[in-house]
């Protein structure tokens, strides 16, 4: 397995583009995205549970109840959530790129992101639909990852090359995520494309058993979005027997879908909203999973440590605060916490009390770009990990006057 | 009823004072406290509900498992919290309160506030129990309410007459808490004093409801802390007759204690770290109170919400938000939204989906000091009130670099 180039356009079959048509006011900024497979691809995906669903959920959630999709159109700039018309229009935007496509409406992935509560004007878009329809190209998934940003401050791919069976495999993905990170089932806008075979009912095991150690093991503010969903779209153009059951094949796939996932998850936590660090939460020694992952998610999710990190200031008192707080059921006389980073490592708190460390090597590990926060629990084998990052000026910036 | 002067030392027979002793290097400010009454007072306490845990709680609830206590000594500086020898030391601060007022060491209530992780050298404590003693005072409220402050920019002091049976009762509080805020069965430390006779159960049954619908409802960050605390203390010196079962004089008492909370509340809230703004999160309409108080706290939390507050950017967006994902049972096609201050009502959200209104009316409303969230869910009777503050630059800063 290898990473590649190409991010939605490496897999067989598929091409992307991406276009200003005019729901956002800077024109510099792509606002519309399509994904596009020569062949029926299986499909599945997952979504928010916000008991608040942007409507184009309901509709994408709809087609493809049969398994199978062959296009993607997304917008940016507007979440069409929490308004009158939104099913109407995100049943329009399938049906404007389905007859573009010559395709069934009902076969395409409909996504949006943006503010919620204001109407989706459907007239830029449809007038756009032969200029999206002719951005489609091989080298198209860069502007397919640019329509859907909304915050980011950088394009989200990758992709990976890997074998089944003796047949070369290409799995990618796209992803938008900055602020209104906090995923519960569901995460965030992400695409994934690859040209394995494989049924639509292993497609959604195989993703729904991802997400749990990816997607919902990422943090940004602790605010779940209306509008989250990941998608992936196999059209079997590698050639391989189709994976229709578990085994060997089927273990491929998923760890070559994980690397995938779990790259975006990095992205998507180094990009929070204003961030300045990525922060992965590492706890060990967990008597469970659901323990260790309730750990990692608390201190991930603790604002004053994530204030802290910012500063690069040792305050391990704050990771001791958020496992005492989290709700696991843990002995926090047996805590061990250290910080590690490309700069070394420093133990700072051992069976729950605090030890002697130099703040000054403690300093030059927390300046670097990427932290690692070392959670020993010492109390079994289970281990998790989380990401989220620093919680900063900017972050308060970009939302204090994100709509007007 | 009525407010007063007097904070701690409204109540009869109760004094206060407040020193600096050297915990901190600021010498202009107090960083240790006392309260002293006359006589033993029936008392009671609530205590966070961190697992990571304060020594001084734990020596506070062995002292007043009798439930009665006759004086209070708290430092700021140090939380003496998650270190070798934490329940040593917060005895021993009982002890030498103890002998320097003649009393039993079992009779002290004793809470810290600071960082957490660090020894507390009891020196400077010792070395200061007489100058603390002689700080006692009619007037020593406002010092021992700066005494305990950490960063908290105000000092947060309330008191209140109330009558019982004719005879005239005063009860009053003092209370620190600014960052780590996110009380649950407990909070902050909150210290008060009252002059009413009433049995230690019937005071631990008052105080353990009334935080329920106040100090439980306030949110600065989402962080519970490791010593958060509420005591109460009451004489008996006001003469009526004991409050030993429910009835109209408990009532009045549990008015009383109300205004006291809910007051202290709000200056909390307030005076968040880093806090321009006190926001309140009223729910109307709730099926029950259980729902009414999720929802009220799920939008109080959001960080999202949070700056949009800061910015005063009527993003209604975020409130429907984060009741979709508040893990409350609600139609969401019901809800309806206004933003409320001095400076007027404007409705912006009805029936889930947001209608037309003036930009300029919610940003006139949005920049006052005190906004109100208003959310009616329209599905019942029950409602609840959540309190919390704006997200700003300024909490960046100072939990940026709080330790070091």
């Amino acid at each position: 397995m290898k990473f590649i180039e190409g991010g939605v356009c490496a897999a067989k079959g598929f091409t992307a583009g991406g276009i200003h048509c005019g729901i956002r006011k800077n024109k510099e900024k792509r606002d519309l995205s399509i994904i596009y497979s020569e062949t029926l691809a299986a499909t599945a995906a997952t979504y928010t549970t916000n008991l608040v669903k942007g409507a184009p959920l309901t509709v994408t959630k709809n087609n493809i109840a049969d398994g199978y999709a062959q296009a993607v159109i997304c917008n940016s700039g507007n979440a069409n959530t929490c308004n009158f018309d939104g099913i109407e229009v995100a049943e329009k935007m399938c049906q404007l790129l389905a007859d573009g496509l010559s395709i069934k409406a009902s076969d395409v992935v409909v996504a949006s992101t943006g503010v919620i509560g204001q109407r989706l004007d459907v007239t830029p878009i449809a007038n756009s639909i032969p200029a999206l329809i002719s951005s489609l190209s091989e080298n198209g998934s860069d502007n397919a990852a640019e329509g859907i940003m909304t915050t980011d401050t950088v394009k989200k791919e990758v992709a990976v090359e890997f074998e089944i069976g003796g047949k070369t495999c290409h799995i990618g993905g796209i992803a938008k995520g900055s602020g209104m990170i906090h995923p519960n089932m569901a995460t965030m806008l992400v695409f994934i494309t690859c040209d394995c075979a494989i049924s639509p009912a292993m497609l959604q095991k195989a993703l729904s058993g991802d997400i749990k150690n990816t997607f919902n093991m990422v943090s940004v503010d602790g605010d779940t979005s209306t509008n989250d969903m990941v998608t992936v779209m196999c059209n079997g153009m590698a050639g391989n027997d189709i994976i229709d059951s578990e085994g060997e094949a089927y273990n491929e796939f998923m760890k070559a879908l994980n690397s995938v996932t779990m790259n975006l998850c990095r992205k998507i936590a180094g990009d929070g909203e204003g961030a300045t660090k990525l922060l992965e939460c590492k706890v060990t020694g967990a008597k469970d999973e659901a323990t260790a992952k309730t750990v990692a998610k608390s201190v991930i999710c603790s604002s004053l440590l994530k204030a802290a990190m910012f500063g690069a200031d040792a305050n391990w008192g704050r990771v001791l605060c958020a496992i005492g707080y989290s709700g696991a059921d843990v002995d926090v006389n047996k805590i061990d916490v250290s910080f590690k980073s490309n700069a070394g490592e420093i133990p700072v708190c051992v069976n729950g009390a605090g030890i002697e460390f130099s703040e000054e090597f403690a300093k030059s590990i927390l300046v670097e770009k990427e932290i690692e926060i070392l959670i020993s629990l010492k109390s079994g084998e289970a281990s998790a990990t989380a990401w989220g990052c620093d919680l900063t000026y900017e972050y308060v910036k970009i939302n204090g006057d994100y709509r007007t």
